[in-house]
């Protein structure tokens, strides 16, 4: 289980904003994470990614930073956090599985062309499926791929769902297509092998200017992992140091998706309903699609037991 | 602030026995710890240091270990520990201070000749007293610290107490005696720099075979960080997977002094009284001292107010 | 010894055209440097460091990426260099003197406010010198600094040197008078310590707008650590792959600054004498200052016995 | 290319003194090797490993340190290396080939049980083969490689030939045969694919007990990447710092193999001939045998054009 953040904007965005300031930033979750299903460790300190496109080269591939340290006193993360802009960045902190070692080849986000992807969650009984999975990516695809997760391989096949994958860009319902065809396949896999424990699939994927994401599970009857967004016209820092979405207008400037709020305003995030795709368009508007095959259950939207706003004493950063 | 581990036992002990496989050992508390009082993050992922004396080679100087990666999922730590034997071990983990960065220097435990030094608290206004400290340590010490933190140069004021740091042995005493006389100093700068914040100087220092440690503060009202110990015939596995201090005969066999119980097995262990330096001699008997200096105050051995054995619910690791 | 490389241009330029694609790169360098005096290993693999400014943002301070591992084989540096333009560039492979460990503390370039720095060479006899140096600079600059190294705390005599070092910009001549100062006092405390080795003193110092650097060494009969420059309309690839600095017409658009020239284009690069301070304006315009203190001696600048583009069967580059 | 070595002995030996204080130890072979045939950078700095057994427990897997730093200037290699003795010890210094990133996971020598595994070389048009070869993989071996190079799956192979990997012993000619099946397939599949550029498989494997290596190329006239060997009573530095092999008497107490001699003393080393099986049995007997398959060509073995003894200005250690 990781934590993982993405945002596409109208107007460049400074990092730091998005990814080191906010109260409860990604920086906060690798280190106290609180909407985990696995209630292992509160850590995600296996390494990190960052992505961003140019806000100059739209066409061009991501810049892709990694780093097999910890997200939290990374002195690069934060010089580069607070100097670069993007319309559109990628952000993931690694809490590594057993057999996932940490290397900055297992780091998110990764990128082929001009696409990038990132995963939270895991594809359960991996290891049974691995090599029917790999059976089904053709070459150029395959040895691609340096890593050797469940996250880089489900890319693999998210990639082999394309049309030609290293095309400068894609329609976001081609993108949405490929990703619930991925899905699709990866439960089609867990049966073929009798896989019975639950996946946790939340997914994102971009191409530079659309964002297609899920939250997902193939359990009828659990929760999937935690996801939320915001959008607005601005997300940006009052006079209490608190970050706040603004809502000038009617129209969206700017739409944040993460694992976790990033702020304890509650207003300014909405829970992604399980097994959801979730679509920011070009134009950065926003579309929500049900996923309803075989695990669709509208009743599965359970609120968590303790919903992370009311957990008294939170822990804050210490050395900022 | 820190945790750490050190003991010195009659028999070569494998390292994993105490540094990674009890309930609460000193990985766990890199992720997990319980009991340090800035209750800022529960993590010490900010790099780790192990060193240890060969068995066959008493009068060598010690071999250390040390890495900027988290304890956790380290497959160096858990290779190493799980192959070597030693009598004498000193271990730490790291929570970086603003303004000591994460560096292999910055690591503890440092070695100077036989001699090796771990630290958990930091010293209170250290920027304020840090030249005039400098000033008391002669040439070859001084270019021998290549980090920069307060732990760093204690060490090298502790070094300086010393009457030829370089030869192959000292006694307890005399180690005792230079540990005292490095607090008495630090409480001097500190009083002559118009330091009013309290330091947390938990030092441990050994020549591989006496080990002398102290709890303290110079605050006579709070409580030092935290400090355990524990002694025995012989720490073991019990048929439930749990490590259990045997107390076999009246003699000590081994001794275990940990920032925080590797345990939660109450009767185990026993907290060191505030401001008291711990003494291991070479027999492996155990001597405590307590600190009559200006500090003292009899009183000051309050409990904490959440007892660390009886937090429910405790978090236990995900991926061994 | 170590090499760097620093650049600025009136429009932006990618990274990669300066640091990681010419033939005889940084990153070429960093394995196979050509002209380092010592002669010991061909090598500057003890990490790296690359600053810049962001073009839009000319008073902000730059933002620095640096890394224990070596330059080549580096995805980070790779992946930023290729998306990534700036107008002015500072890049440094480091060679780890004895003493002055390998961690991110003592990479170059550093920075303070505005102010950005690099050196190679190296300040002889340090340790005898470090305390009067140390002695010489007030405190927010004494605890800016984390690393050990000579060259960082060279650079803290530098800033010593200005009046209010964290202002937004300076006049190229103070930049330059601060940077005599430095070597000025370099040499005064050599002298006072008694030492009679030489020092080599390459020192580059930049505010955004302007660079200034040195070519020096304290040693009458000896050449100076090896400076090339060249400047022109553009420096850019020809179809043969190689690139090239174009001379359209008299004006100088881009300057470059570098260690050993970086390309195998012998009329590109022309030397920079020995004792030479080298300054690039805000407008783009070189101005060279013979350095004539008492170390000054015009007949010094001998040809290198081998000189570099004279190598046959020069090692190129095997996974590119 | 890569470089590395191996060596058994019937007491234990401190590991500096054949990892690091040689002459042209492993250390410096990774920053100026003489004799790798690629002839594209001298450098073996992508990380590098060393696994030994403890000479008290002889029937446990081996402890194995691995590094993505370069092997030189590395305090826990020197620290580790001046104190720890071992029977039996692998190391090994990386270059890292296109597509085969610098991670942990990456890191020669590999261990599985009881047994270690490291190679110089590379499979050529591994991509073209790789499928093939891991169907032949069982599912247990398969999920326990981590890394993505074909040397790791070289080693995969191996195992997959012998009865019961996870034994705590084997015959050396049980491993021998395992080595040799080895390679046949690696020539099978590389037939079945097509591909005409040679490989270089130079292996060693051990128990713990035997070890076992090949000298080895499916090219019938060109050399293979180079191996050395040497035997006597004891390898022991000589008065002028020089470390010499002694042959007391006719016995040999140990054995070192080693893709470069580590000392400039030609009469100490003894080329292994192309296309040979070297063993040391446990109890330290050499038996060399020829790999006759069809790649066998007796005229092979030719002199390399510049034999590294001749070499002038040979470059040495600058920091040690």
């Amino acid at each position: 289980m990781c934590r993982w953040i993405c945002f596409k904007a109208k107007a460049p965005v400074l990092l730091a904003d998005l990814l080191t300031r906010p109260s409860h930033s990604i920086i906060n979750q690798s280190f106290d994470c609180r909407l985990r299903l696995d209630e292992v460790r509160p850590l995600n300190g296996d390494g990190f990614g960052v992505g961003w496109y140019d806000p100059a080269e739209p066409f061009e591939p991501p810049c892709v930073f990694t780093s097999v340290l910890p997200a939290w006193n990374n002195p690069n993360l934060s010089r580069l956090a607070a100097r670069i802009k993007s319309n559109l960045v990628f952000c993931h902190v690694r809490a590594a599985s057993s057999g996932f070692p940490i290397s900055e080849s297992n780091c998110h986000p990764w990128s082929y062309g001009n696409l990038m992807f990132q995963h939270n969650g895991y594809v359960a009984g991996f290891n049974k499926i691995k090599r029917a999975l790999q059976a089904l990516i053709p070459d150029d695809i395959y040895h691609h791929i340096h890593g050797n997760t469940d996250s880089e391989w489900s890319f693999g096949l998210f990639l082999t769902q394309l049309n030609d994958p290293l095309r400068a860009q894609f329609s976001p319902h081609e993108l949405k297509d490929a990703l619930l065809k991925t899905i699709t396949i990866l439960n089609q896999l867990a049966t073929a092998a009798g896989i019975d424990t639950p996946s946790l699939l939340n997914f994102a994927v971009t191409d530079g200017r659309s964002i297609v994401c899920t939250r997902y599970t193939n359990c009828t009857d659990r929760e999937a992992a935690s996801l939320y967004w915001s959008s607005g016209s601005k997300f940006t820092c009052d006079e209490n140091n608190e970050y706040q979405m603004l809502k000038a207008a009617k129209k969206e400037d700017i739409v944040i998706i993460s694992s976790e709020p990033l702020t304890f305003t509650k207003s300014d995030w909405c829970k992604i309903p399980d097994n959801t795709l979730f679509m920011v368009t070009p134009n950065v508007n926003v579309l929500l699609f049900p996923i309803e095959d075989e695990h669709w259950n509208p009743k599965a939207d359970r609120e968590p037991e303790v919903p992370w706003w009311t957990v008294a004493g939170r822990i804050r950063s210490g050395t900022e």
